[in-house]
């Protein structure tokens, strides 16, 4: 038995997520089939966390285990030619049998793209949150500061179903970094590990707090709530990107 | 009378072009017939120039003249609102009579992009030319500063309709910067004008030149013999952005 890893990149605006589920089209499922075309066996892929539905990657992983004899130039080729042109398997490599894909992880980096001029530059459409009015980016980064370390997230966690909650809540994150370039306001976020919507919690709130709608300090109280309820909405899934997943050295 | 200036930016992806034809959807039109169901009278706009099927922009220019009486941003705001969200008028400005999108310009950039990593990023789909063999860029970096001052540039022109070769083939171009990022590679050009198919017929042989397909100092002799013939293929139209048309200060 061999053990493959998996590095992919895709657009997730035609997609219903990364997980399989019944009667909807999700980006496992599409790499699953085309593996269990070329392999000619039942297949599972594990990647190293779900995605939403329009939540992008462009280094989402996933390993899988096969018996068959594989070439791997030859299986990324066949892959390819296999996916819908919105998923791209940039990677394929064989790992040792010890590795898995989500519970090797060392940390992630996400990505959340806001678009601040007033028209929504046509290129941006499904991959950025337009807000086409003025915020206060300076007090975003200076909320941002205070996510910096090692916290207890769960203000900043939905449950993925009810009852669901994560049992260790305790994340350190240790870069949150803003790119302005033209209209475009890109906030890149590294961490040991994320839970469930949480990037998308913490941006919806610093837009809040942009908006003049809570004060940068205020991040400090929700942590210490403990409590969804005291954050700000969720961000829109369609400016989120899985950038990296990141293993220590196998 | 009033004379209006848009500014304008499309994903040409969907588009048989800019300029209105028969039997196909066109940029121009689509921004025509928005303009004639918000002012009730026939309009026409004319273009910086025009841009072929699947050649994008960052910012065209076109013009208009309207008796009606116009309040800008709410013009602005109910084209954005007719128009298929690929094409977005980014502003609306009301410029003295003598203003002509086309023949006011003073210059323009266009910028190409193309993709180099063996996998095409499903987000670099119909924006960027995929090429996943090895190119040496430092090569086509050698041969664009032949391209740089003014020059007879018949052989990177192409006849838009037979026998239509432009009467003034010389063009200046300032300045050719390669920015290359990730498995992107940027070409932008900014010169005094541009014949037709010029962008892409220099990207064209410049990749050649990457390639090893032609030497770097071929460039000299090809432009001498003013024929098209002599220069490399076009390069396809989905790497190429009109960036921006420039006039001077009005």
């Amino acid at each position: 038995m061999k053990n493959y890893k998996l590095t992919i990149a895709y657009d997730g605006t035609p997609f219903h997520g990364w997980q399989v589920q019944d009667n909807a089209e999700t980006i496992q499922e599409f790499i699953q089939r085309a593996l269990e075309t070329i392999l000619r066996h039942p297949v599972k892929i594990i990647g190293s966390g779900r995605t939403d539905s329009g939540v992008h990657a462009l280094g989402q992983v996933a390993h899988f285990h096969t018996e068959t004899e594989i070439t791997l130039y030859k299986v990324l080729g066949s892959l390819n030619g296999l996916l819908p042109p919105e998923i791209r398997i940039l990677n394929l490599e064989e790992v040792p049998a010890s590795f898995h894909s989500q519970y090797s992880t060392i940390g992630k980096i996400y990505r959340y793209e806001i678009f601040l001029d007033p028209v929504l530059n046509p290129f941006k459409r499904g991959r950025a949150w337009h807000i086409p009015y003025k915020i206060d980016v300076e007090k975003m980064i200076q909320a941002s500061r205070l996510f910096l370390g090692t916290h207890d997230f769960t203000s900043f966690a939905n449950e993925a179903h009810e009852g669901t909650a994560a049992k260790d809540p305790i994340r350190t994150l240790q870069r949150i970094e803003f790119i302005q370039q033209d209209g475009a306001l890109s906030i890149e976020f590294e961490g040991d590990g994320f839970l469930y919507k949480m990037v998308r919690n913490m941006v919806g709130t610093l837009v809040e707090i942009g908006s003049g709608k809570r004060e940068p300090n205020e991040i400090n109280e929700i942590l210490e709530k403990r409590d969804r309820r005291a954050a700000g909405a969720s961000a829109p899934p369609q400016g989120l990107f899985l950038v990296k997943v990141i293993y220590a050295l196998l």
